[in-house]
């Protein structure tokens, strides 16, 4: 273990994800806080925005202009959607940068317009970003300067589908992903349809019908996979928890052979867990961990699969997959400080 | 309105779909609780077992061999599966019976032992039980001595589907159903796995790839609908919910065809509305009452289409559902008693 | 039951206390929704905003401007606090008014300023109106034209705690309330600590220290009743469930005097439920429901005793004792259309 | 930091405590887990019986007696009440104990006859038990073999009120504290108010009047610190959360002197955080935590206060004290392994 110390600053630090950022890098051994930006909040510290997070010795939250970005190594953005474009061009050379947005997702600029609905601000830098799925992109992570996190509900899917699109063993169309999405994912911001008295004892579908912004990246990677255009179907429904998505993948292949594809691809991955034949995973077996559970079960019917995943989307979803990355493109070792267990019940 | 008032017992009292029946009964002018039967909770009374009733004038809870069924005009059977069978071929030949079990619910004893496990100890009471979806078994109910009530799950996704499978204008083949299900739908019995500290925060799916008991309700009725076998995929997932059963049907065929059907349908139902097209309805809004809501939202591919059906399972999936029948039996109006508005939030 | 129908208006229905007044009036036999206002939400129908009252055939939400009051015999003002003063001084003087916010729950105009940030607007009528804890200003409610609602909070607290203080039976300045509320209490307004996220696995007080504006209610009524100033400890907790208050009330005084002088307050009262002595009651079992359940428990401590008072915050704190109210104003009996049981699970 | 090993056993690892060692050790420097015991589940493994520490390489599940204690420096009991007393006498007298249940709290064998309804089965182990709050038994801890873990309703009323009675700034008379409880407390016994169900959407008082067991640990510690007989009034509530402890502790004292004694008591202490007067904790800022936070809010009665301490039941309440308490034992840092931070939402 290195005893080597990195300085990172955390733009956008008072939403869900930048305090998860905090929780795990406060036991990371390497990773030092430096500054942490919050624009309107700007002026308070992270223990008023964040009152869990007050035995730390945190930087106050500054206006992100105000960040003396020459001590930084690494910067973490974790900015709403559009925001991290313009800023991520303005950064020095030397400062490496994972985004926790949608901004540099996707590769193609006409891609990134249709689904986010304006043109990308930054097209240069587009080309330049890794998609941030560790398991898969490790290589280009470790020498990239600007990795792109992927939307928390496609590093599900994709932990789910991505070895069996590879393989050959489904049906490329016929791929339905009915996922439960905990509440975390939609963010702070203050929407009646997320008061607690509207969304406990309530479960309700969104984005169905394929409007979701997530499947931009679903068509990009397992179309790349395939080599031929690849179309799921895909819709979130939100249900009363917290953290966690649990992705119900319908596939038509080999029960068995699903499952031996996937104990084959994950088999030395220290975060990919996949289940005994015909037993699926449970949300609340990986809430608050960087840890991911699959599980196989085959059909009544000949020739179908349920294939089901999940993840905490706050950790391995979001923040937990941003400091894998961050491990990589520091030259740490992966799972630096992202072995804390979850947290049950 | 009638003012004629009839008699009933509930058998099975100290179940939650016991306690919903009386909570129905409590507003409903035309039915009077005579009897409450309840076998290890006898000698106890409705409020010490259920103390949100204890503004009514209740029986005592007494051992189901004790109930006087001469003053009786109608039984409900809200007893554990498999417990009915025997009891019911001892009832009167007067008395009319709802059951809300399951051993009535298939018309083959071949399936039934297939399902359930063991030989059924009623066969020919099994002829002569009328399945109890009300909107599609009227007209027999209104005849019928004995209904059986059919699934909460197998209720939520035959109001989905049945008018698309009557019409043709879905592919039989492929019918993907995932159930997300409110926990009341396991009963009182004491699990390890139904604890609050278990399912707060936590979704997980169960009886998947085709083992639930409600498939054999499925296999029966959307066979003798289509006139050939069909076989659905159906995959229940528990959510922290109370109350209430959310049916997302992925199926083939146009959703603008889809939805005509349905609206078609159900036009003139009282308790199942049809949303916009494009709208899928919420949990949340139905829970508490007789009503089921069920929308339609196509995908960008082409042919396939989402139908969206919510219930609550106490209610129109079991105990509204059983007084909308014994309401049929007695020749009352349908809707008597039923229209209690859901409760939100 | 008379068949005579009473036309009523909504004033700020898009809010929960407005829908819980359409869910109780949809079963009532007496009372017909004339005009529905919600001045952001106008133009938009009750079914947008509340979808779960879709069942019922209900006018459009409209600007309160816009509605005709000539056809009009009760008008229930749900508004936020503060704005029904000016309102209610322009209503023609046949309309009886049910007001369930803050604006004329104080007698004392200084009071108001006091409690509320500013001078009243219409202190004339602040003089008229009559406080609406039903169960105990009975008569004056049957023969006025402005019934205040009275705070959520204080009705829960009041119900234990009258019959006491009136019977001189616990120690006046020894009184300690700590609430456990529900979370629609906050309404549907826009906050972020009422997300979903911060709520849910949360408990937290507010407004403690004796700066909650119920208190200013407490002052009014138990120093009328006592004929002297009698000032109460009282702390309000947020807890995670939809619906519901549950006061634990820690008095001074004989637990058996106590219960007794209870259980003889509330003898006959359709309502209010004074259980055994020893027992507590539970939120759940008053959810949904006009009811409110008291128990009294004593205290190892000679001398000490626990009085526990529940109800729903919605419904017996706020729209059904609205109901309750108008009933009588109406000249229909008192329990019309609130017999409604809770609803649990 | 050393490096040294020290070796584990947990007794009773299948229950919520033990789990929550497990995940604590997890990420523990110092400590391997040797061996884990659980009756029932003998034979499991413990990804079977808690399937998210399924990433741990962890020894199978055995008897008690199966254990081979020889190789094992400390024991975790975390066994049911009364089932530690025989065993701990059996233990090799060089492996050092730390029971989580409530056999060894009470130094008097009749107060424990008295709260638990049997006799003490080991009386001579009880004389030499220390009782286990950390922050006030630290050097007896240090030199301990048996540390008797404290109650966690026990340790987070102790934490608020043990430097005010030692300071003597407030009425010892006139103390109430009104708790409200996460459901993971009642432990994974199987009982029917336990089923999410009945918990989801409740808040229910258990033991009022001064009927829990915990009352025994208040009137040991609280009278040995006063130097006088000391009782105070104690009543819990389960609320709907999984995990955490707020204690709502009403007291007669000067408000800014009870927030001084606080703060100066707790200064230097690594895991009790007292917040800025008149501010008060919440529960869900100390999940998942060994931190216990601490606020102190004065009240319009002069001369009232309430002092209210928040901590996770499962954590600081039972395990993190259990690994505080081990730590001293072993000679190591007290806050290692300690320092994860709450886990929000």
């Amino acid at each position: 273990m290195t005893d080597k110390v990195f300085n990172v600053a955390i733009l956008g630090a008072s939403g869900y994800t930048g305090a998860e950022l905090v929780r795990i890098i406060a036991t990371h051994p390497n990773l030092r806080i430096r500054a942490l930006s919050a624009d309107r909040k700007a002026g308070q510290t992270m223990a008023q925005v964040f009152p869990h997070l007050r035995h730390l010795d945190l930087p106050p939250l500054v206006a992100v202009g105000d960040i003396d970005l020459a001590a930084v190594d690494l910067v973490f953005c974790a900015l709403p959607h559009g925001l991290s474009q313009a800023l991520v061009r303005e950064l020095p050379a030397q400062v490496k940068v994972v985004d926790l947005g949608a901004d540099f997702r996707l590769r193609d600029p006409d891609e990134y317009a249709k689904w986010y609905g304006a043109p990308h601000a930054a097209v240069e830098l587009q080309g330049e970003a890794v998609y941030g799925l560790t398991e898969f992109y490790r290589d280009d992570i470790r020498r990239a300067r600007l990795v792109a996190g992927t939307g928390c509900n496609a590093a599900t899917v994709q932990f789910a589908l991505r070895p069996l699109i590879a393989a050959g063993v489904i049906d490329l169309d016929r791929i339905i992903c009915d996922l439960k999405n905990g509440i975390s994912g939609a963010g702070r911001s203050l929407k009646e349809n997320m008061l607690f008295a509207e969304r406990s004892q309530d479960v309700a579908g969104y984005s169905q019908g394929g409007r979701h912004r997530h499947l931009g990246e679903f068509d990009q990677e397992f179309s790349a996979l395939a080599g031929r255009a690849v179309r799921i179907q895909f819709t979130p429904h939100l249900v009363p928890v917290n953290r966690g998505i649990l992705a119900s993948c319908y596939v038509e292949g080999d029960a068995a052979a699903i499952h031996a594809t996937l104990a084959d691809a994950y088999r030395d991955e220290p975060f990919i867990h996949i289940l005994p034949m015909g037993e699926a995973p449970q949300m609340a077996h990986v809430q608050g961990s960087n840890f991911c559970h699959i599980g196989v079960v085959g059909d009544r019917i000949a020739g179908r699969a349920l294939v089901v995943a999940t993840l905490d989307n706050l950790n391995k979803g979001s923040s937990g997959q941003a400091v894998q990355n961050a491990n990589l493109m520091l030259g740490l070792p992966e799972t630096t400080g992202l072995m804390l267990a979850p947290v049950f019940p």
